[in-house]
């Protein structure tokens, strides 16, 4: 069972609010999962979020406030005190107390780190501040377990019962020889079932160790980790000591992530945007694929006006324009796509380019007299023979074109470092729609004589 | 570290191959983990494939031939005989082992399950079998630990040692009462932390305990994972007994490939392909896309053809098609994408529809003045006032109207359980080309007064 919040649980909450019933709340709404709880501050007003995060239990507040929207956690950490933010970030996990400051100003930052009362804790975060966010180092936290191989298993056992109290989700218990450096992996599985006085050394698993460098961008994390369906992997530093593990809950953050920014950037939105931010900030995302959609039309226009003999002469040839750039521009951005989502696999990097574009040029050309035939067919049927000639050939060239446009433009970008997935968006489609316009109206200027 | 396949190691082997240099693939290649040996049999011809599969040792099998692409494994197991192939899937999860009999045919499915010797493993396949795969139960496996509230830990641990020899990965141990009904969890942490004598009913987790029903939709399991972070989730019956778990290796590939087919169905790709596809299944994913830009294509010639004497009139009015159409498509497309992306994400459900439609409405009124202005002032340059006006009267209202029907359309789909994301490929794009021209060609038609 999960819970699913309903309006009635929300007016039932709100009413609550008004009469201050916190006993409804105790037992509706505290006894809840913090995600939970998270997710039902994120859908009220401010004065009454703020109000109930103060009912909220010490212990619970830190796990809340990780999980609201970003908005709603500032105004709720802008009524508190550096001591008291230091004070939620002792019970945070290591990883989500570094992205939690990345926010404030650096003096801000200092002075929040020096009122935390753990050593320890303050150490690990600023020593996790240090790595860029997008990296294997911005990613892990510092709480993981680890044995040394000449343990036995019950002195093992009664470390990790020192060492679990810090660590709130053990999945592997990394092996570590003398200076550190990582030599294998157990499970808690095989602690379990072996005897007491064997040494870790006998246990261990020391073959195919995966692991990640520090300096490891947080996509490649995210292919190792579902490569090898781990749960968890360890992040080791240039002489391969073990500094950290990553958890597989961040990493599906990623790939989420990953996914929703090639999906916006194919829709012409050039931030990572949600339907919930304000109408300033969605415009400016948007407005930049339109400005180059804008320039692409003008450019369309100069085409045209090249040919405007022609069109007076023969105002029929302007009836397929749409036809002719929206086929472009669908043909483009289906063959950008395939090559997009393959770079982001990560595979296929042992086809040549030209494998590739040949490969597209096939599939271009079958779907391309088939839908020129149809469209020779039509034509003649509405208008006429030469008509049905000059879009038909036209089609199938643009068709053509553009599968080999948008094939290679997503690879060039890829070899320059651009991100490959900007090709897919309005950039290919208004580049299509130029060339086609070009090729269609030569054409039919030079098949109608004009 | 992972393994990184390179051209060189390709070549090496494709050479050891050749000489049946069996000592150098025992060093090179046998000796890694198993995901890569199916990532590098992926990249083999069918002869030396089969050649190496021939030589992985048995245990090893199973675990490779789940990883390697669809069309490999379909050759490897043609040379398989039924007892064969039951033998491989001993060696498999329930789940993998059952995902792997879906291609097969009804008689052939009950021959392989005959053939399995160990009778639980076959009851826990047929069992699997019999749920839809999208759904819970369909991705569910019937490898878990569970404990009696009762036991006391030292027991437990016992009863452990037991099921632990199937179950690959433990996470979690669900505790359940003596009629099989999950009550509620333990860490295997809190075990390796407690007395041995302490009861389980004293140790459990017994509040929010999160499950998900057999038949709830894969993607809902997916959002409760994500939701409250978790790497297995149990799967219980209508009765609530616990009948398996979903880990979150399966689930990452769940989110992915819906992440995946959004971007595909926005990009105009019917079906779930790679660039690896063969040329024919690639044309067929595409073609119905390209037929509905066809057919819009044809609507929209004959709509320039009702307008076909003021075209000949004044043939600038031909200059802007493209421009009108592909702002038209651009703001329809970012429109829905955004739709599509907050109902994937499943939040946003207690915005009404007038409010997202007033948020659309009002962000394409601030786009469309600013780029109605800039098409203003270049027409005016290069043509005429009356052509700039007619011009950006026109792109202001065909922005807003795509804005309109981009944000309307995704959410009718949902409403009427259509997948929303078929609204933000050539289907939108299409039907905003039409009212776009419509639009245009009447205001100009109007102001020209022809």
């Amino acid at each position: 069972m999960s819970f699913e919040l309903t309006k009635e649980f929300l007016e039932l909450l709100n009413s609550a609010i008004q009469k201050k019933d916190t006993l409804w709340m105790k037992k509706n709404l505290f006894i809840l999962h913090h995600a939970d709880i998270a997710a039902i501050i994120n859908e009220l007003e401010f004065e009454n979020y703020s109000y109930i995060y103060s009912l909220i239990s010490e212990e619970i507040k830190p796990n809340v406030l990780v999980e609201l929207d970003k908005d709603i956690r500032d105004n709720i950490i802008r009524t508190f005190s550096t001591s008291e933010i230091a004070e939620q970030l002792e019970y945070m996990d290591s990883d989500d107390a570094a992205d939690f400051l990345i926010g404030f100003s650096k003096e801000k930052v200092e002075e929040i780190i020096g009122k935390i009362k753990n050593i320890e804790t303050a150490e690990d975060i600023v020593d996790l501040l240090k790595y860029a966010p997008n990296t294997a180092g911005g990613l892990m936290q510092k709480e993981f377990i680890q044995a040394k191989a000449e343990w036995p298993v019950n002195k093992c056992v009664v470390e990790l019962r020192k060492q679990a109290e810090q660590v709130e989700k053990i999945f592997t218990i990394y092996v570590v020889d003398e200076k550190n450096k990582l030599i294998g992996y157990l499970s808690l599985k095989s602690l379990l079932v072996a005897d007491p006085k064997t040494k870790i050394s006998k246990l261990y698993q020391s073959q195919n160790i995966i692991s990640v460098k520090i300096s490891d961008d947080k996509e490649d994390v995210a292919r190792v980790m579902e490569k090898y369906d781990l749960v968890s992997v360890p992040v080791i530093d240039i002489q391969n000591k073990l500094v950290g593990r990553i958890t597989i809950d961040d990493i599906v953050d990623v790939i989420k992530d990953e996914a929703e920014k090639d999906f916006q950037l194919a829709s012409g939105i050039s931030e990572n945007i949600e339907s919930s931010d304000g109408v300033w900030r969605i415009s400016r995302a948007r407005i930049p694929w339109l400005l180059i959609g804008l320039l692409g039309g003008v450019f369309g226009a100069q085409v045209i006006s090249l040919f405007e003999g022609g069109i007076s002469d023969v105002p029929q040839l302007a009836f397929f324009i749409p036809l002719i750039t929206a086929m472009g521009g669908n043909v483009g951005v289906q063959s950008s796509a395939i090559v997009v989502q393959s770079l982001a696999r990560g595979n296929d990097q042992f086809d040549s380019i030209l494998k590739k574009l040949q490969k597209e040029a096939l599939v271009s050309i079958i779907n391309g007299l088939l839908l020129s035939i149809i469209i020779y067919g039509i034509s003649f049927f509405f208008h006429s023979n030469t008509l049905g000639l000059v879009v038909s050939i036209s089609l199938l060239t643009v068709i053509i074109s553009s599968a080999i446009f948008g094939t290679l433009i997503p690879l060039l970008l890829d070899k320059y470092k651009i991100d490959p997935a900007l090709a897919t968006g309005p950039f290919i489609t208004t580049l299509n729609d130029v060339l086609g316009l070009f090729i269609y109206l030569t054409i039919g200027v030079v098949t109608y004589g004009i």
